[in-house]
């Protein structure tokens, strides 16, 4: 395709949405919810059929040892990096049928309609399937792109277990998607994800396509509560040291935080627990809790961050326990390419499409590339911002700008 | 032996500390420590070394088809029905040495001291071990004492399964103790628990055997919260229906509750949380706890009661999830048998032994077989009242008292 074509291209909805429909079935939980764990029978049922398509539409496939998919439509000019675009085919344990294979069937869509129009671009376009970007088997989430990029070591992608004790490495195996191409050794020119934005504001509002310039920041905390066993009969308040009391007190204070930022933005959430033992009559000597918080603005995230660590203490206080920061991580909070961002603009303003400017305030695989790559983001409503949900939807009407936007701005790149 | 015989027996301390000590090594943890899950293979050895000592001792053993053994020293009179003395050989998951076995190793050991004087009671002798008295395995307690007593169904109680899905039938036949006998058919004159307190109260006092007279009531519920899966990410405070907050600021209530009726004897503790998906990054859709409350008085349990199902409302409401009691129950609030309690306070005077009239707050086998045969228990004192821990410690000259009025009052009762 000449790149100084005037032409703009658009993607046939009908032929994405019949894609769409087929994967929905792989996985499906009643009337519309899926459930596609990473590395599950139905997430090689996945991989085959979107493998088949790739392969029909003249896709060179390629598997790396962490499982990620490469399906490559060459260029004009094949010692050019290439231009991918990606994203993930696993689901979460009550998830919905767009939540990451929206971004993966968008890019079949651009290679078939490059494909209809029998044009080349000058720089290939390769679609990429990222393993397990979820979390919700292996614990860990973004496995497969965050060993592409070098975050996480690939022995310890491949040796993470899931509660059942079977090991990534051993399940990628069973499934057949264990490649020989070291991860990471593909360069590519630049990282396109199309996702929905698992929020409620593209929704809310009049614009279809959402610009991604930049994520919040993310932080995570690991609170790990000490006491002792006791028969709860006999053993008086004063003498507890009552771990699952101390780990309420903390997740009703968190949570007051959470509302406390609510209007500016903010967000607290404690999402996981163990208890130990976690049997009647016995008092729990161990609990440990997962806590999420989010802002948009760097100061109320570190007035959050203490708020946080002295109501873990003073629940621990009150309930006569230790208690100990046991881990803490963050993500996000940093901008996508300035280029891709005013890619999509442009793009976009040429196309007479509305946008809106966005930051992600969820974690994607183009938190991982972003780091190798110049990466860039495109944002599609979903029905009032539900996801991770068996309810999650979304409208076909709403959805394609976006993916025509993805289409012509991944098309002017290419032929750069 | 001459009921009129004024002679007050005395057991061997050494020999039962012997017994204690052997069977404290089946199942040790660290230094002190016991885990003896019901129907595992060290519920197996110790049941075996159990059988063992009683066969030696002359005993006529059976069992019944929920693994509880009856070890049988027969009488001068084998019309007559025979006096029990039983407890438990299982230990909870972080468990002591004493809870349970002392009062099986007591009826042993009186069973030995009536051999060395090679008399004969007018009735027979039984030692029970119940099975599975603590719960931590197949969720419910004294399933063997309550399948006797007819409190629970034999099928539901072979049927229970444990975490890992193995049914109690099948572990029962897998460590050859699922017996003949129907659970119920022994029909006895009466039955006597000897029980280390589990609380301070006894060991804070200058007194060292304990006539249990009654028990506090106990109840309990089981609440289930129910809300929707979402992104922790993009999904705002108050678009949220989050069943774990909703839970910790129930627990936390509950907490306060138990410590407003602190200093009348109240407690309040919620040991169990179960909660889905517990996953990073997804808000919880279920949660359930389970919530144990007691009080000496019925007006502050009532009171309890109710502020316990508000705080539970209170909390759903403000997470914006629905809460429901799926279950509650209740256990103890009763009188043991008043004939054998003036038995123990008459033999104790006569043993010039000082004693304190008690009520059990914890649940014991004795619950149970109070349904359908006169029952008492003694309770001899635990270090600081610490027990479920690995911690439980009791000492010799304090704890030979309640075992020697155990002996005596036995054999007062087998000799009536």
């Amino acid at each position: 395709m000449d790149a100084s074509s005037p032409t703009l291209l658009r993607c046939d909805a009908k032929r994405l949405w019949k894609t769409l429909e087929a994967s929905g079935e792989i996985g499906r939980v009643g009337e519309r919810g899926l459930r596609r764990l990473a590395l599950s029978d139905e997430d090689r049922m996945m991989r085959d059929l979107f493998v088949g398509w790739a392969n029909e539409a003249g896709c060179e496939v390629a598997v790396d040892e962490v499982g990620n998919i490469f399906a490559r439509r060459s260029g004009l000019d094949p010692e050019l990096p290439l231009v991918a675009i990606g994203s993930h085919l696993d689901s979460t344990i009550c998830g919905g049928r767009y939540d990451g294979i929206l971004g993966v069937l968008a890019g079949l869509e651009i290679v078939r309609v490059l494909n209809d129009a029998k044009s080349k671009t000058r720089r290939g376009i390769e679609i990429v399937c990222w393993t397990d970007e979820e979390g919700a088997r292996f614990s860990r989430s973004m496995m497969g792109s965050s060993a592409f990029a070098g975050i996480y070591e690939v022995p310890s992608v491949l040796g993470a277990v899931d509660k059942n004790n079977k090991s990534f490495g051993v399940e990628l195996e069973r499934i057949g998607y264990a490649g020989k191409l070291p991860a990471g050794q593909r360069k590519f020119d630049s990282y396109f994800e199309l996702h929905i934005e698992q929020g409620p504001i593209l929704d809310a509002s009049d614009k279809d396509a959402g610009i991604v310039y930049g994520s919040y920041e993310v932080r995570g905390r690991r609170f790990i509560f000490r006491g002792e066993t006791a028969h709860v009969g006999p053993t008086p308040m004063d003498m507890r040291h009552n771990t699952l009391a101390a780990a309420g007190r903390a997740i009703a204070a968190i949570d007051d935080i959470g509302w406390r930022q609510h209007e500016s933005g903010g967000k607290t959430t404690v999402a996981r627990i163990e208890c130990h033992p976690n049997l009647y009559g016995i008092i729990p000597d161990r609990v440990e809790i997962g806590v999420d918080f989010r802002h948009p603005d760097g100061n109320c995230m570190a007035e959050m961050s203490r708020g946080i660590d002295q109501a873990v203490r003073d629940a621990a206080a009150r309930a006569q326990v230790t208690c100990e920061m046991a881990d803490q991580w963050s993500f996000g909070g940093f901008s996508f390419a300035n280029e891709l961002v005013s890619l999509l603009r442009s793009t976009a303003t040429e196309m007479d499409l509305p946008y809106l400017d966005m930051r992600s305030q969820a974690g994607h695989d183009a938190y991982s590339i972003a780091k190798v790559t110049p990466t860039v983001m495109i944002f599609t409503p979903c029905k009032d911002g539900i996801t991770h949900n068996f309810a999650e939807d979304i409208e076909m009407e709403r959805t394609m700008p976006g993916v025509d936007l993805l289409l012509n701005a991944v098309v002017k790149r290419a032929d750069r």
